[in-house]
């Protein structure tokens, strides 16, 4: 059977596979920031994002986190379960950074006593604006027990990732979460975990591992997404 | 003992009164809007904002909920409790409609099956951004508990103000708390509740009675507060 392109973006190619409930996603070496305002082709991106997407993904699976990946088809194409996507985005925060740390006044980079949970739309014609939990179900997004159920895992998604990171001498500051529907109405983690949706540091020298890198200029993307896989392909083989 | 001015806003003159405990709060007609790049002198604002707010207040005291006002001293001066000020608005909506339906493409006035509570960090220099419980506790500003209360008071707050103004003809689309510290410790509602933070449709025609008739120059802004207050009046009246 030859496989049908269902959807193509920026950044990734999605696939028909065998059998109507998967999917095969294609991670592309187009590199894209501020809402598409910047674009640029990065040759191995898309292999390291997928291949780091990876074993973050099984390694949530053994963990008992349910998620829509299956398996690593080649370096850059994943066999995926096909789910209905949920229009929500939710990004876990360790430290407050980025675009949170300049809506706040606060230093890039701030250390917080607890873990920041917050809820964007995704939706790319009005910005991914954040919303909270009424306006995810007042817009018929989400219920209030699937948000919280959200929640729950991302905040068990964290420690186990944060942990592993930190395995590798990289510090998780923060990463953002999509969810999709199962067949049975369960919730997944979708999309991906990598450099491109995550900021990592170095433990060691505070050095930035993550897309950052490609949105202010600060060279070396590829080689530090390598970097990023490599350290966890040693830490996770240990 | 002479008034003393402790602080001058453009909306509103704080002096102290007898007591360390107490403040007086002066409504004045200056009237701003679009964080204060819109003002007018408004003849009879300030004393129409202040026997609303004045009588909204005495109603929410007598279902039990604490908030700074003790009486009304003049047609524009209330006798309130000196609080410590919490830099949070929490918005509650009925309805989607001003900044927020534009933030989620939603029609001005989208009626909705759940109350929307929306949490704001009161600070003028980041434009009073909306955050939530994480964000608020990662700043410092108040505890998973206090916000936990404001949400209850909120909603307890909008069943009365919503029930009061129904019986007014009006319907209660949006309006903003704010929250204080009093000596014990104890959340007390502060600021004001009137036309000027509210969003009040009249529930025959849907005329706009409050400050959009100000941001968006649709005239007859005193004459609607002034037919908030008569018509609020003869409500508690009956």
């Amino acid at each position: 059977m030859e496989k049908q392109i269902i959807f193509e973006g920026k950044e990734k190619r999605i696939y028909s596979a065998d059998g109507e409930d998967r999917i095969i996603i294609h991670y592309k070496d187009m590199t894209t920031a501020f809402g598409g305002i910047k674009q640029a082709l990065l040759k191995g991106k898309g292999k390291y994002s997928c291949r780091i997407s990876a074993m973050l993904f099984s390694a949530l699976e053994k963990e008992g986190i349910r998620t829509h990946f299956l398996s690593l088809l080649s370096d850059r194409e994943q066999l995926c379960l096909r789910l209905e996507p949920i229009p929500l985005q939710l990004v876990v925060r360790n430290r407050i950074a980025g675009s949170t740390a300049k809506m706040l006044g606060v230093e890039n980079g701030l250390r917080i006593p607890n873990t920041l949970l917050e809820f964007r739309y995704n939706c790319d014609e009005l910005g991914d604006p954040m919303i909270n939990e009424d306006h995810a179900v007042a817009l018929g997004i989400a219920t209030y027990d699937e948000l919280s159920q959200m929640r729950a895992i991302a905040l068990k998604t964290d420690e186990i990732l944060k942990e592993l990171y930190h395995r590798a001498g990289i510090e998780l500051i923060d990463f953002k979460l999509e969810f999709a529907r199962d067949a049975d109405g369960c919730l997944r983690i979708s999309d991906e975990l990598s450099p491109d949706n995550s900021r990592l540091w170095d433990e060691a020298d505070g050095r930035v591992l993550d897309k950052d890198r490609f949105r202010f200029d600060m060279s070396e993307v590829c080689s530090s997404y390598r970097e990023v896989m490599e350290r966890l392909e040693k830490t996770i083989k240990q």
